[in-house]
């Protein structure tokens, strides 16, 4: 595989400007153990709509991106290895973790949290392409990884489309699970029917959740829950109600609420009726919060006298993608998140595909930034 | 031990009125398992005061009381046994959970969560003592306890005074920490030096917990909670500003933040601060809002961002006296709960008694009922 | 309903001698809360082959059974309810537990473990016939309830079919599941493909096992576990060296051993095997050891080394038929427990029924005491 | 600091043989994060005099010693940094984790469990002496560090007597009770009193262990128990009869058994009377079993019908470090493990020191191995 001596990017220069396209030099020499990737599939996330915006204290310019598969074009001179220490090689396919964190920190040392690494940075979201290498975001033609990325080799029966196609969601998704050590036989509640209610969806399913519950909306969307493996929905345009939906949720579990809620809403005041809808001594989730969407009205009181134990987590750590890139290649069928791509745009696009998520025009849109979009 | 025809008991009749002697008969015929109990020494909890504001919403006519020891007057004919099943005499001292549960709902029987029985009930906060056989609350000479009653003898080296100046704080600190599972070595922050916060402090302390540290007031509380073990306390009033308390956290725990931060002061906006002072990863432990004291603005993205554990556990179950008493018996040098009585009334003084500790003056006040105050 | 004045019993009056019909009066009067219970199905459990073979102190005599479903025949003049409460009336279909508990014991009371009450008794295992009322095991008729059992009424979408297809063996796996707190995408591995075995299949596959493993035999047994959804099965007698199973376990699970491993065999030697087919930092769960087979070889060194958890559980407590019944009621099609009745006997029949599962000739076999078997 | 060109070492070159002092050159040259420690104090552990006798397949030459303590002599010329990132400086005083791991294996990666890292090694165990940099054990008078050592700065408060007393015991016993989560006001029995066993005992004396009971010997070692904490020991010495042991146990919990067993023996046949000493539903860890003493007779029906938990873990992870370093400098008053160095020697006293320690004669013995002994 031979490279260019420069390639392509979308790059944002302001906040709610449009998004440019920048030629940019390909790195002349690689450190053992990076990596240059070209680009297959670049996914647009949500929250790239809110970087885009402003939202979040980021460093400008930059190459959004952080749901990126692509083949190797080269690596550093003594090889590269993959998150378990297999070699990798020129045109192996890989998936990565966007998140890089210090390996020195309290937080990666001492409580085995890396997730809250204390200079955590991630590819796409607030590592700048001012300097060299710059291509660190996924709407680009090629990507540049650090020797410390956690790097993932796509066995040949597991399509790219699906691990774009689950996104970012599946790993949250997998780390608030981990923590929340949901038992089988639970009833639970997923507030949200985007990707990571229906990630949550997939994994509480997996996990044998019973009945499960969907509360969200739109149409279409719950629909794809229901497909995936919902028990029952509760469209929240259809009953606008929050005491309505909690009646209904309490009508499917015996009358009592459910065991387990889990929060994907990122609004702050679904977790009100969250809490609303959990068992008393139940667990709640709060998932969809990466976001700070402000504070809202809620009841310490409830906390006590129902007993709840009310969980957050924080993005995903390296060792979640083991178990979602498995997940994907083993129960394709059951969860078919590979179809849940419906757009795809090229790297010229990059502003259409913004704008189209943003306007939830689409299930998953995607750059292909190096063919027929 | 022969029993008097009738008894005089201190009556609630209405809410912020003064409570009314008044004699009632006592039961000439008791069921197997039933007692009647000589009462010692009656507590006057801070609830007491809630709910002679009318706080809550419970039945009236009722006699107040729900910390209360004695001696055993009379039992049912076949006899009674304590909680595990060993018989109970006449003339035994013993102490008992007031709070009654049916046995046979989910939460008792599925659950295992019998503080949450859907048909709960308590001596002193919700029975009324309007029917027979009415000595259902602390405030008399005499307490009627039903054969479904947990009842624990009292060690002859633990004084009842260490049983009623622990109060229903240490059971209930119990319970929240068994559902905290703190481990040794962890750093702890307690929020209120009130009779929950002390006795969160005393457990932290016998758990292991370093530093441990005390954010409340007013003076002289802190003083006793540094009699109790604890190594930092910050004076609400002399610190008056949250970010002030914050940063001295901060520094009594490597700049980090607490493993652990339990709630026991029963004021909403203390929830948010609170929050502030764990670490990411931390766990939050909701032990002070047995009152609904209503909503208040928190940010669930602070749960997710900061990957915290926010914990409820509401009132005790009956196996957390086992660890009380035997805990009060085994520690008394370093946790002196029984020095914490400061005032004795008589029963004729109840409404001073309960004037006393809506006032903030006492450590902690006990009726005598039966004898010298 | 009419009750007859006598009704029949299969009676063991001595170990390894015919079990003897006898003749036995119904109760002329029930306390309340009491039952009769005409029996439908009576499941013979591999335990009753141990029992009859004296490998038990159990009193004599005795009437066998513990896998019972009937229909309410009497009950005591003031009623009687379910497990939660609910109020039961002649000619419900009901199965109940068999295990019957003080509680009053610090096992009931302060351990929350009534499967280890220090005076549990069970139906059908150790409590003799001898005295009124005589009908204390499922080979008979009709069975006699007393008020303390845990009793819960069949649904009319679950046929007793499945509860005594699924027999002891579900509710003990439940259990042993409840504290293994298996993760979702755990691999699995079970040891044995018995009753116990294919119970702990079902509910690791619904748990969302993966991969999930048997190593068992005979063949008919594992071809069951492919159908109830093992993603291998190693056949003990096709593969009789345990490192060339553990090889195949190896090779399933990355060359690093099971997340899980689940004793359900009951033979001693199969705890070592077991322990090497974790990985390091695995859990482990003897679960067939019910009966005591004696001492084994084992290194405690192994359980430091590989840094195990081995945990252990003992039957089942009354909440676990909740899950139980409610999994066999919405899975059927999944795992068809029901199918599993191979042989029915009547009760005259109840000596060649014990032989036939004593030979391993059978799937499941059960005795119809009241009809045509 | 100006380091010589050569320094002494005490070599093992074969089994059961006379270590023999040796000349080493020191590296002229350090790469980033390596460091050069002067030995101040080298603690002898009952590992090494099993690793004297071969009882670990391990590489030779070897220089022996895994607890120690030094200056920093040198560093490489980016400088280097402690566990968590601060920078360390010539002169330094520190400790550091003898184990060292890949950071890219399962175990490291995804298990979170480095402790059993595919590739570990440990100075001191098992890095040959034989090639540069040489100086890989602790019985030298200096001791090269690679840049992926934890090591950790002793604060001023903090004597190297103390770290080297309590020895890697200390972490061991920290990480294993880390798994255990023994919660406050449990009964505990620490069997052993060896420093495994007084190191259990210390931490199970901080996290409020009632009873803290200690079956060991000989009486010395009790005397320190009770002095470390111990409400009750049983000499095994006195009480040669396990069911006797069994009665004094049970008389002190209760009539029945500890909730928490731990293993500090390292002797196969303790674990089956430690089983015994278990309450149902108790918990048992196996810490003192790091050596492969064999395999047993053990009872895997005890485990179900008690309804144990059994636990393992090996060595230490670096994060205990910094647990026992905070709790040795705050709570020497409690636990003085600084007074448990008995003996000191010089570097040519090395065979004298193992002989001392294989012989039971000293407390802890220590090698000096640049100063008066």
């Amino acid at each position: 595989m031979s490279l260019p001596g420069t390639c392509q990017c979308a790059v944002m220069d302001a906040f709610n400007r449009p998004l440019a396209l920048r030629e940019f030099p390909l790195p002349e020499r690689l450190e053992p153990g990076e990596l240059i990737v070209e680009v297959d599939l670049s996914g647009i996330c949500g929250t790239d709509v809110h970087l885009h915006k402003g939202q979040l204290a980021i460093p400008l310019p930059l190459i959004l991106g952080h749901e990126t598969t692509g083949r190797i074009a080269a690596l550093g001179d003594s090889g590269a290895t993959d998150f378990v220490g297999r070699p990798l090689r020129i045109g192996d396919r890989i998936a990565f973790t966007v998140g890089r964190t210090c390996r020195s920190c309290r937080y990666c040392r001492v409580y085995r949290l890396p997730s809250r690494c204390e200079k955590r940075s991630a590819y796409g979201v607030n590592i700048s392409c001012r300097q060299a290498p710059h291509l660190l975001g996924g709407y680009g033609q090629y990507h540049f990884l650090y020797a410390d990325t956690a790097v993932f080799r796509l066995p040949d029966d597991l399509p790219s489309e699906a691990v774009v196609g689950a996104g970012c969601a599946l790993v949250t998704a997998i780390h608030g699970f981990e923590k929340l050590a949901m038992q089988w036989a639970e009833s639970v509640v997923i507030q949200g029917a985007g990707p990571v209610g229906l990630a949550a969806l997939a994994i509480a399913k997996e996990a044998g959740a019973r009945p499960l519950i969907v509360v969200g909306g739109p149409r279409d969307r719950l629909e794809r829950c229901r497909r995936f493996g919902a028990d029952l929905t509760i469209d929240i345009d259809e009953v606008p109600d929050p005491d309505a939906r909690r009646r209904l949720v309490l009508d499917a579990t015996g009358g009592i609420g459910a065991d387990v809620v889990v929060e994907c809403v990122g609004i702050p005041n679904a977790v009100a009726e969250g809490w609303d809808l959990c068992r008393d001594g139940g667990k709640y989730l709060v998932l969809g919060h990466y976001g700070d969407a402000g504070p809202t009205m809620l009841n310490p009181h409830v906390i006590t006298r129902k007993e709840l134990t009310v969980l957050g987590t924080w993005g995903s750590e390296p060792q979640h993608w083991i178990t979602s890139l498995e997940f994907l290649r083993t129960r394709r069928d059951a969860y078919p998140f590979h179809e849940l791509i419906t757009h795809r745009f090229s790297l010229a696009q990059a502003n259409e595909a913004l704008a189209a998520v943003a306007d939830w025009q689409t299930g998953k849109a995607v750059i292909v930034p190096n063919g027929q979009a």
